[in-house]
Parts: C-alpha cells; sequence; structure tokens
C-alpha cells in the first residue's frame, strides 16, 4: 500500500461501541505507522462529499479509551444512499477526486447493511479505476442482523442493556395485586435479535411472559388470547415485541410515513397492542418504547462488545495493510474467543441474517433456552467507567481538531 | 414500648431503593432484638387487611445486602386509599383487631404523599383507641415532592438514571447534520423534581436543550418559537418535559381516564407536543417517554439515596423504639451530611412541595445552575452490583417465608 492518509467514516444509525471501533482503526493506525495522517469524516459520507475531516491522529491514549466508553458516533453520521453509478456517475467521480486529493489510501466505513452498501459501491468503483485505494467495510448494528459475521459489535451492550431493563420492569410490573397488560416495543424492524435478548432475563426468572419477534407471522389474536391467560394467572402480564412485528397486512406499528430509505416508519406497536387489549378484554395496560436509549446506554456497555468492536475496526487497518479491499471486518468465535475475519462487502451488502427458527418456540411466543448459549458471551462482562458529576463522564466531541 | 412483633408495608409506585428502606428497617429491628418477629406486608395494605405477612426475621445479612439493591416492592405493594373513618368506621376497627391478633407494636409504613395519609388516619385511629402500637411513615417516592424531607429516598437514583440517560440521548440526537426536535418525557405529575434532574447533563454540557416544568404554565407558543430557534441553530434540538406540564386548558397530555385516587391519567405530554411540531413547523420529531425504568434502574443507584433510604428506614424504627408515633422519618443535610429528623405524618401527608421558582429560568425554559447545588449531591456515587447471565443479580423473593 502506498504512504498517504487513513479516512475514517461512520454511518447509519448509533450504537454504544461504534466509537469504540473507530478507536480500534484510529489506534491501529496510528501505531501502524504505515499512516501519515489518520481523519474522521465529520457525518460520514455527507463529510467526505464536503471534503470535512477531523485531524484524529494525535489523540492520546486516555482519550482514546474516554472515547471508547462514549455512545453516539463521536464524528457525527448519516443516512446516505449512495445511487448506483449508472443512475449518477458524477457522484463517484467528486468521491474519487476528494480522496485523491486529500491522498486518501485506505477508506474505513464503519456502518450495517445500508451502510455496507454505500461501501461496496464506493470499493467496486474504486477498484475499476485503478485509484489505490482500500476500502474496508468495520461491522456496527445493534440490530445484529449482517450477514457474514458471528455478531455484530453493537448488538451485545444493546442486549445487556434491553435484558437488563427488562427485568427491571418485570420487577416493577409486579408489584400489584392485581397488575396490568405491560407490551415492552424493542427496536427491530425485520429481526428479532434485540427483542429475543430478552431471554436472557428470563434465564433469570424475571423476563416477560411472551416474547415476540417479526420472525413469525403476528397473530393478534393469539397475542390476546395468550396474554389474557397470563394475565388471568399472575395478575400482570409483560410481553416484549419487536417494532417489526406484522401479519398479513403489515407491520402492527406501522403508520405513513417512510423514511429516507423508502422504509416504513415503525415506532407504533406496542401503542397498538396495549389499545387492542384495553378494547377487546378491558384489562389495564401499558405501553412502554424503549427507544434511543437501547442503542445509546454506554452506561452499561458490555466489556465483550466493546472489546470485539475495538479488534474490528484494528482488524479493519490491518486488512487494509495487507491490501485487501472489498471486504468487510467480520467476527467468528473459536472456543468462545473472538477471532476476526473478514468476508467480500458484496456478501453483507443489502442482505439481512434473521433470528434461526430453532431458537423460536412453536408458539411464537417464547424464545427457547438454546438462544441463551449464543447470547450469554455477548453480554457478560463489565466496562468500568468515570463518573463526574454522578454520570457517566464521555468524550468531549466539541475540542476535536478539524483537517485543513 | 412493650414487646411484641413490627410490620412493614411498602405501598404506592416503587423506586430503586424502595427495598433499601425495607433492609433500613429490617435490620435495625432485628438488630435491637426489641421485637419477636419482624413482618412485611404482602401487597402493602391489602396484604394487612388479607393479614398476609412475610417473616422475613431470619434473612441473612448477604440476603439483605442484595435487597438493597433490588428495584421495585420486595414485598408487593398497593395503591390504597384509606377512607375517612366516619366514612367507614369498619375498615379501621378491623385494622386494630389485625394488629392485636398478631401482637402488632410497631407499623412501618413505606410510600409518598397519599400513603402518609394512610399512615395518618391509621396512627390518629389507634392513638384514639389507646392500643399501644406505634405507627412510623418511611418516606418513599421517586416525585421527590414530600414535604419536611431534604429530599426523598428514591429521588435520587431516579436523577441519576434520568441525567445519565438524558445525557446518551443529547449525544445520540446530535450526530445527524440535520436531526429532529427530539421530545422526552419525564416523570412528575404536580412537580418537576426529575425533570429538573436533567440540569446535571447541562452542567456535563450534554443536557437538552429546553426544560420544563409543571411549576409554569406551559406556553405552547413560545415552546414552539423555543425549540425552532435551537432546531434553526443547532440542526436539532432536544426537549425535557415533565408529564406532568399543563396550561389553563389543563394537562398537555391528558387523556380522558382517571386513576384510582380520581388523578387524570397522563404518560401522552411528549406525543401531543411532537404531534405540534410536526403540525406547525414541519421539522421532524422524535417522541420519548423515560416510563417505568426511571424508577425501576437499579442498576444505576446512587449510593447516597441508597445509603440514606437504609438510614431512613433504620431512623424509624429508633424513633418506635423511643416510643413516637405519628411521624415521619426525615431527612435533614448538616455540612453534607445526611442527618435523620422527624415530621408529623399529617404534615406530610397530602402536601406537595414544588421546585422553588428561583430554580426556574425567567423564560421557563431552563433550570438555573443554583439546582445542581441541591441535586447533586443526591446523585454522587455508585452502588457495585452482583452482575449474573451479563445482567444484574436481584433479590429473589419467590423463596420469602410466610408468617403463618
Amino acid at each position: 500500500m502506498k504512504k498517504g492518509n487513513l479516512l475514517l467514516a461512520q454511518s447509519g444509525g448509533t450504537t454504544a461501541v461504534i466509537n469504540a471501533s473507530a478507536v480500534g482503526v484510529i489506534r491501529q493506525a496510528i501505531q501502524s505507522k504505515a499512516f501519515d495522517k489518520v481523519l474522521c469524516a465529520h457525518f460520514g459520507m455527507n463529510g467526505i462529499l464536503k471534503e470535512d475531516f477531523f485531524d484524529v491522529s494525535s489523540l492520546t491514549d486516555s482519550q482514546l479509551d474516554l472515547l471508547a466508553k462514549t455512545p453516539a458516533s463521536a464524528f457525527g453520521s448519516c443516512r446516505y444512499k449512495l445511487p448506483n453509478p449508472c443512475d449518477n456517475a458524477e457522484i463517484y467521480s467528486n468521491i474519487l477526486e476528494i480522496l485523491q486529493r486529500h491522498n486518501i489510501v485506505c477508506l474505513a466505513y464503519n456502518g450495517g447493511n445500508d451502510s455496507m452498501d454505500t461501501c461496496n459501491k464506493i470499493a467496486e468503483y474504486l477498484a475499476k479505476t485503478h485509484y489505490p485505494c482500500n476500502v474496508i467495510g468495520v461491522p456496527k448494528t445493534v440490530d445484529n442482523d449482517l450477514v457474514g459475521t458471528h455478531y455484530c459489535p453493537g448488538y451485545g451492550s444493546a442486549s445487556k442493556y434491553i435484558a437488563t431493563t427488562i427485568e427491571e420492569i418485570a420487577l416493577d410490573t409486579a408489584v400489584y395485586e392485581k397488575g396490568r397488560i405491560t407490551v415492552c416495543e424493542i427496536m427491530g424492524r425485520d429481526t428479532g435479535w434485540l427483542t429475543a435478548a430478552c431471554s436472557v432475563a428470563c434465564k433469570a426468572e424475571r423476563g416477560p411472559d411472551l416474547i415476540f419477534l417479526p420472525e413469525r407471522e403476528f397473530d393478534v389474536d393469539k397475542f390476546l388470547t395468550q396474554s389474557e391467560q397470563v394475565y388471568r394467572k399472575k395478575g400482570h402480564c409483560l410481553v416484549a415485541v419487536a417494532e417489526g412485528v406484522k401479519n398479513a397486512n403489515g407491520y402492527i406499528g406501522a403508520d405513513e410515513k417512510l423514511d429516507s430509505f423508502n422504509h416504513v416508519q415503525l415506532g407504533g406497536a406496542a401503542n397498538k397492542l396495549c389499545s387492542l387489549v384495553s378494547l377487546k378484554l378491558g384489562i389495564s395496560t401499558r405501553a412502554i418504547d424503549l427507544s434511543l436509549p437501547q442503542r445509546a446506554a454506554a452506561h452499561i456497555l458490555s466489556l465483550r462488545d466493546q472489546q470485539d468492536a475495538m479488534l474490528c475496526g484494528k482488524h479493519a487497518v490491518e486488512l487494509a495493510l495487507r491490501d485487501k479491499s472489498g471486504v468487510m471486518a467480520a467476527i467468528t468465535f473459536a472456543d468462545g474467543k473472538t477471532v476476526c475475519s473478514d468476508i467480500p462487502l458484496r456478501q453483507a451488502a443489502n442482505s439481512v441474517k434473521s433470528v434461526p427458527s430453532e431458537y423460536i418456540s412453536q408458539d411464537g411466543a417464547h424464545i427457547l433456552p438454546e438462544f441463551c448459549d449464543y447470547v450469554l458471551p455477548l453480554v457478560e462482562g463489565e466496562v468500568q467507567l468515570e463518573y463526574e458529576y454522578g454520570i457517566p463522564r464521555y468524550f468531549d466531541n466539541t475540542k476535536l481538531k478539524k483537517f485543513i
């Protein structure tokens, strides 16, 4: 690889360990001494197109340690869908010029499925132009739906937060002799990985009574019967549903809006189900949406997740240094240890990995105990935080140096 | 005080340290050797009326340590409004008989404003009957609206969770170049203590842009102007609102239902405000309701709050042993240290302590820095947790022994 600069971009929704991935990239890039400068795009692809970069080459070890515990993209993110080259050739030549102008020899792109599609398109385009820049995907999504990796950094910490929170909600909703049917909505448009993580709390015997994933068609009548049965028996019932639960008519929680990727906007499954319970069963309800804290709650990071995020970032740089391009760093497990590997970006791009049906009970309302063999290693271990004013101290990105 | 049994009841909404208060009572009751048995009512007042008690006299130190870190009423709670003696004399004679039958010489009642009213009615009735049972209130509410105590156990931990979560939400909502107006709804029907705790995150420079408490009349037009201004300047805006914000027409988030105390049911302020922003300003929004985790998140307890909850519980028993009755244990601060005192129950019952207006900015949309002098000591310090399966290990109340 010729000498030049490394550019990292953060893309898509954030996670609690997205900056840990960045730290893996930055630290390895600095330590390898293979690059002149280590740059981070401000607001992901938008920063690339505007040539708006931070120079992070001289971040200290203690700054990087703090960054690795800080949630949400410290350098800014984007929701940017790169058009196909045949639809907009200009944008590709722009990107090429920008990378050339700033002598970028390695582009590390940190994101989920949609971001890996963008990353793949750039990699394929650059390969055709023979411009020597190695393009490497760094996996990141709380959804855990990226193919080709045992799990995806971000998922472990989100799962730890969700399992902890549902455990605490389970305790709270059981305190009255006559309680309610509580429906807790969890992120996951197409896949139920995060919702399935509630089964960790079930293992501790403080989990939801019923768990519904988008992988099974949602049967409203069956849900009403099942939740009423639990309620009549226990005096309360806790239900976990993925935001993306759907039936033949579409998403249960859909409204009319589409997002910038033309995905249906979700966010109302718990509310809709609670309205149905009130109407059909006349039982008191409470809808809870775990919302953004699911992906942002770095105050309860999974140590494994944080370390693996850093490992993946480090591995991405190592792949580039071995002159690989068009690949995504990935995780395989060997004897319970994390080993990094890589898969072609085109394989990761736009594919979706669902929760295998062998983890879901016959009645579609429970997660089988075998799932814990998968998820427990991903949520175990805690990260020691620094506290200031009684709350976690996080990295201050307002003092980052711009690259001029 | 004559020899007999102590009975503890947990009442009202739960907190993250309600069991720490119980541990303070139980441990002191055991250590004082002044009681034959230490009992806890199953489901609060309902358990008293049904003579359904747990015998906790032989809980071990390590069981009590774990209980003191466990959220939500381990013995069950109730929402029970005791009628006035003139409206229902029978219930009072029932209670008297039950206390006599089980030789209860001390009743410790752990709750908030409504519960202190119940506690006060029992204390006054028993005083009239000359039945020798000392009735002591133990303060508990996340709302912090009990009068006569510097702060209320439960508030510190809820504040720590809220400030941490709003800090993480602030980081998450700032990652896009063009973001949204995010409205985060926080518990607090009549008072804004919990919402004001967001100002801890402001001190760390990662707090909400605007904070609205029920103590000031909510001006919808001003809210729209203020949030649009922030959004136009920063590209995103984070607003914290108490669930109980109201104007001359009533609660912003009201719906038609009343709860068992004939309080208006709330829970929609953030949603309503987001709908207004969409409609009037055409800006993307997100409503977040912090919901039950605010009071249940024992995974991020305030050490001070937990210790003070135990101190108050301990002090309640000491008051009874000094033959006091009809009082509530309370907290005063002296040189930053917690000192326990007591106030007459009738003073605490049904009174509400609001956030003083000197803590609220002129424009009604910010909390002044002076408030941090009050709240910081209450959120500082962390409690070491035990983890099992990657999530906090909590007290298992299914193995509690019933008193027969």
